[in-house]
Order: C-alpha cells, then structure tokens, then sequence
C-alpha cells in the first residue's frame, strides 16, 4: 500500500472510531474537532461555527485567483440492526481490498479522499490551491440549519465552484458526476376517529380511521405515479435541451434495475428516456408507512382509535418544499377529508440543479474521463436530496458531485465499506479536478 | 353472604386458577376436567368428548319431558397486558362487591351462574330438570371445530331450546335477552411490490405498496359505511316486522355511546331506529389493522416492499361467510387491483338469529321481567359473533342469551370481574327459566 494510503487509511480508522450519529447527538464535537484538527494538518485555517446545531466545521487556505469550496459531513446514519454487522461498525477493518465500518463511504471516506487529493497537489506542485471547507454534522439529519448557515456567511464562503459530497463509479464501472438533488419535504398524516380503540363489532356504526387514510392516501396520485395534488407541477421547471440530453446519454440499465428489485414493471410501465425522467427529473409521492390497530398473527377484532402515516415528497426544480403541505391541506379538504390531519415532520430541503452549461460541469466531466480513461456519465439530476440548494442560491457557483463509492458501499446499511480501489481512482480524479480547476 | 354464593365463589376460584388461554393452548384439559367434575357433582354424567379440539364437555342428566340446553366455554382471552391488573388476573381476589380475575365473567363466571341455578332448582323442587350441557375450549380463538361436532352429536344434544352462554343487565341496570348473533369471517389483505425495502428516492419509478393497499381498501365501501362489494348483500334476510318492532323497543342510547366513545357523529349519520338495525341486524365490514413500513419517530426515506391489512367482516342471516373471499377477490379483480392478495384467517361463523316468534324467547323475556320487576329489552340480534348458528340449524332449536353480566365487566381487558350483585340476580332469573320451562 502507498504511504498516501496508509495515511489515509490511519485517518479513516481515526474518523470511524468515533460514532457521530447525529439522530442519536452522538460524539458530534469531538468529530468536529478531529476533522478541524485533520484540515489544520493540511496547512488550512479551521473554525468550529457554533449557533447551527452541532458545530460547522469551517476551513480555508491556500492559493489561486479562484476558490473550490468542498461540502462534506461529518456525522452518519445509527449502526442498527447492529447484529447484521460482521464487524464492530465503529472499528476500521480492511477486509478483501475495502474498508469496513460505519461512515467509511457516506461521508467519511469521502472527505478524506478531498484532504488526500490535496495533500497529493501540494507535494507534486510545491503549494496549497485556493479551498474552502464547509462540513457539518447533521446531514442525515435532513441538515436542518445549514441554509441559515450559508446565508449568514455567504460571504465568508465565496467560491466559484463546489465540490459535493459523494460520487464513484456506476454498477458497470463507469465513473459519474451528478449536477443536482431533488429536495424533499417529510410529512405525517394522522386521523382520529374515537377516543379509544373498541370491539370491532361497533364498527357497523363507528368509523374506521384506516378506511378514512386509506382514502386521503389513494387520492393523492393516479395508478401510474402522478400526483393528482392541485398545484403540485406548477412550480416545475422545463427541462433544458441540454439536460435532456444528459438523460438522453444515461446508460438504461432499467432492465437489470426490474431484476434486482424484484419489480414487474416501472410505475406507469416507463422505460427509456421516460424512465430516466421520472426517476432524475420528476417530482414524485412515497409513503414511506403506514400503521394503526392490530398487525400480530391471525386476528383480532379490534376497532382502532387511530391511523397515521408517513409521507415524502421528492421536488425538483422550482417546487418549494414551504408550499407542499399547504397544497396537500387544500386537496384533502377539496376531497371532502376534513379529518386527516396533516403535520410537518421536517421543514424539507430544497431542490436544487446547477446549470449543465457551466464549464464547471465539463471540467469534472473530463477529470474524471482523463483519470479513469473512459467516458463519465453525468446525471443533471439524482433521484435523492441533499442541502445543495442553497450554495447554488447564495453563493451563485455551480455544485457537482463526484466521490470514492460504488452502488455496493451499503451506505446506511450494515457492513457500511469503501473499497480501497474506489477511494485510489476517485482521489487521483479529484486531484486531477484540482489541477484542472487551478491551471497547472 | 349466602351459602349458595360462598359455594359459587370457591368453585369460581378453582376455575379461574386454571389458565385456560385457548390462544396459547394453555391448562386446557385441566379445565375441561374441572368443568366435568362440577357437572358430575350437580348430578350430571359427564364426559370429554375428543377429536374435536381442546376436550369438549357434554353432559347430561335429570328428568323431564324437554330438554334445555346450555352452550359455554371454559377458555379465555389472554391477560394482556398484564401490567394493568390490579391483582392477579389467574387469582380470584373479591374486592367491592365484585370477583375479578380472567373468565369471572366470560365466560366462567356465567357457566357457574348456570349450575348455581340447577343446585337451587334441585333444593327447592327435589329434582334436577333435563338438561345438557355444551361447554366447549376454543370459543376465544372462534371455535374452530364446533360446527362439526354440533353436526356430528346432533342426536345426543337434541333439545327443545338452548340458553346461550352471556347476557345481563344494560348500562341503565334494564335485564335483557338476546336471540341472535352476527357471522363473521377474518381476512388479511397482503401486497408486496418489491424483493425489499428500498431507498424512497425510488418511489419515483417503483410502485408502492401501501397506495395500492390504501386503493383497495378505499373500494370496499362508500362514505356512509356501505360495503361496496357486488353481491356482498344479496342475501341479507329482510327483516320481519316482529324483529323491526323489538328493534324500535330497544332503549335508543346513541348520544350516550358517542359521548363515551368520543365520536362526532355515526356512520351515515344514524339514529334511531336505523341506528339500531345498523349496529344489530346489518352487516359491516371493518379493518383491523394497517402496517408498513416505518412506523417510528421523525422520518425514515423508505420505500417499503410489502404491506397487509386485517379485515372482518360483520354478517347477518342468510349470509354465508364462505362466500365472502370470492366476492371480495372478485371486487378487486374488477377494481383493476390484480396484486393485492386475499389470505382467509379463520373459517369463520355463520350468522344465527332465533324466531322472535318462538314461545321460548317470551319465556326467557318473562323470566327475566319476574326476576327484576321491570320491562326486559329484547336484542334480536347482537352487533357480536358466537357459535350459534350450529345449534340453531342442528338442532332446530331457539337459542337465547341471558346472564350475569354488565357492560363494565372489562371483558377481554384487564380487571376482568363479576358483580356478585348480578351473578345473585341473574341465576335467579336462570332458575325462574328454569322453572317456567319445566313447568314448576
């Protein structure tokens, strides 16, 4: 193993070994102290920012007329089920070419593969490029204070462009870039119907609050996917010619995608561009559960009291996740469903894609096709959501993402690993970004 | 206390001692052997009839030229949760004016009031009437095997009227009889979409289960509680103008019932007379139970791959809980929901209702008015489901219930109990049937 990567290797297992999870507020200070102490060891500037949950991890340094600001994270996803691990999720292990443990890829590894392409840079060009460091510690959280925190320090955080967080190569190998993340707004339904659960023979009289969910739910789309929400598409943007075409260009691996999942058919029997559309480009409904009265073995003749259910919404381009549950409200009154009530779980994220025409974009496109020596896929677009909106907003720079992992890292899963191939090409395509961006 | 009641009592405690939980199989043939030993100490022959489940206990004996019988059960419901009894659920404790334990009431308590009711018979007119006794183990768990050994024994348990296994005074202290009980069938609606949970970020092209669920359940009825399935009342048995009058006679507690359940307003509405033939003499359907997915704090982006639902169907004569899955699985297929599976729990119970007609059903009413000094109600139907229908199509025979309960008995529930107050009245009443059915 190269130094670079042994050096890499003893930060990762530094980094794992202390369990950040942000849902459980776990270890969060002293993870914002040792990547700060990780980026004070690369020659840059670190501040803890306080006054936005756990700290943000800010950072600066280095030379060049333009600034690369990278975004990564610090915290990740709690361990469990924890008996589905083959090893201690918080202890690196390397095991058949990979890192084992929890944050190893989302975002750990990542960020570190950011810290090794510049330390790389800086030996074989003698001096640190201009960058920035915004990393915070409630990603998988929903990041719920870091548009505050980017507004605030705009300033601060001028860049021209932004690194995001993950990235790699697709199932075939081929490495890609992604220019945008649909945003996304969580919502609870919940219906009342009695005071108390009762015998199921009054259900002749009483009503049923899974039968009046079951109705809020089943008019909110249509049988092929579409919401059926007044409003819902008005805010959508038009896709470009030029993000048509990027979908256009995506390998249609939807075949293999059926197989895998175990799924007959796509919503709507999409196939083709419409497939790449709906999945990267198409706001869409999930209910994510549902559960009310009894669900153990055989039966029970119970009349439940209540009924709830969890929603998301993945936006794009220009829905506004603020907007959503008032929409939703209007629909379920319009409906005549007056008692599903409905709660905001998480104030959402923004969805956000950069402008496929910036040469930003090409310039990673071709980092990563001159390192990997084939041609890059870029999606404008991923199915999942992210806080990238509002570094596009405020500090008007393009963001693209690309990273270290593979469909198999098993990102919020048990046995969470990077593989150390994955983290040796993706870090030498960073530097090559870096060399790209910076002129030398 | 009386003799008659310290005897009851101690008989009571012996009985509830033995945890006779049918849905754990549990001190079974203890029980059925305690409930022959009492039999046989009344003057009975008894036996435990086998091969039909837990023993069934058939007994017999005394003289006359008609035959009553009695239907009970020596099994009960589970003591879950067993943190909200105040004392132990399988421990007799007497505490103001009330027995509590499992089974005080349901349904140890009222076979006790039964032999209670013979001994005094036997005291008072020097010998014991013609009787036969049915008490079977697994009518908790919707006796199975009842219906066959009903067929089976037809000519053994011939017998001109039966006295069904509960009953007492309403919630005003009113006595009151009832000739009928509703069928039921028990259902589970089961989809899945996919080979596991996945990311919700893919909710956008693969079909989720719960809305196909919430779909078909959405078109089992209309608004107003009506079942919506083609044929579902095609032979629902109109109603005779004796059971329309005994329907109108019934105290009318709707406003009361809504307060203590906490409902704004009855389905469709209903009040009065169509609010009592709703909640006794029509049929229902009513769900169970939802569960899917991500049922816990906050939010989890899960697309999950399966759901299910648990279903029962309330029914009333003729119709035929056998016939109730094809109709079901016919409505779906002609609804265009192809995926979502029908899975039958339990055989079910066919609908029973006796002839009000029937001089019987007076005698029991006139007893019960002997007995307490004031009007009886008569239920020609209860809104819940039991094993009648076997006697009443085998034997020919009217089946009425009355007993020694109330509506606080916490049946089912935690601190299950007997007012001593109401086992005292309510054998009386039995031995007043008892003499004006012998004709003494």
């Amino acid at each position: 193993m190269s130094p670079f990567l042994q050096q890499a290797k003893a930060l990762l297992a530094e980094l794992v070994a202390l369990p950040t999870v942000s849902a459980e507020g776990k270890a969060l200070r002293e993870g914002a102290a040792k990547v700060a102490e990780i980026l004070e060891g690369l020659g840059l500037s670190a501040a803890l920012h306080e006054g936005y949950g756990p700290p943000v991890v800010y950072a600066e340094g280095g030379v060049g007329e333009r600034t690369l600001l990278f975004y990564n994270h610090y915290d990740v996803q709690p361990p469990d089920p924890l008996d589905l691990w083959e090893t201690d999720p918080f202890t690196l292990v390397e095991r058949e070419g990979a890192w084992y443990g929890r944050g190893t890829h989302d975002d750990k590894g990542e960020f570190l593969a950011r810290v090794v392409a510049l330390r790389l840079f800086k030996e074989k060009h003698g001096f640190l490029p201009r960058v920035k460091f915004v990393v915070e510690g409630e990603e998988e959280v929903g990041s719920p204070h870091l548009e505050a925190y980017v507004a605030d320090k705009k300033d601060l955080l001028r860049a021209e462009a932004v690194v995001w967080e993950s990235g790699g190569v697709d199932a075939k190998g081929r490495p890609y870039l992604y220019a945008g993340l649909k945003g996304i707004v969580a919502l609870e339904l919940r219906v009342r119907t009695a005071a108390f659960d009762l015998h199921s023979s009054y259900g002749a009289v009483v009503e049923n609050p899974i039968y009046r969910l079951s109705k809020a739910i089943s008019s909110l789309r249509d049988e092929e996917g579409r919401v059926l929400i007044p409003g819902f598409y008005d805010r959508v943007r038009p896709l470009t010619p030029l993000e048509l075409e990027a979908l256009s260009a995506i390998p249609n691996e939807a075949e293999e995608l059926k197989a895998t999942f175990g799924v007959r058919d796509f919503l709507g029997g999409a196939r083709d561009l419409e497939f790449h559309q709906r999945l990267f480009a198409e706001p869409c409904l999930n209910v994510n559960g549902f559960h009310s009265g009894y669900g153990g073995p055989g039966t029970k003749t119970v009349l439940p009291a209540e009924a709830m259910a969890k929603l998301d919404f993945r936006l794009v381009p220009d829905q506004d996740p603020e907007e959503i549950p008032g929409l939703l409200r209007g629909h379920l009154e319009a409906q005549g469903i007056h008692d599903v009530e409905v709660v905001v779980l998480e104030r959402g994220e923004r969805p956000a894609r950069s402008d496929l025409a910036h040469p930003f974009v090409r310039l990673v496109k071709e980092a990563l096709e001159e390192t990997f020596g084939e041609k890059a896929v870029l999606y404008p677009n991923m199915p999942g959501s992210g806080p990238m909106h509002p570094f596009l907003h405020h500090l008007k720079a393009p963001a693209v993402g690309l990273g270290v992992g593979y469909p198999g890292n098993r990102v919020h899963s048990p046995n969470e690993h990077l593989r150390i191939r994955d983290f040796e090409r993706g870090t030498l395509a960073l530097l090559r970004l870096l060399e790209r961006f910076f002129g030398v």
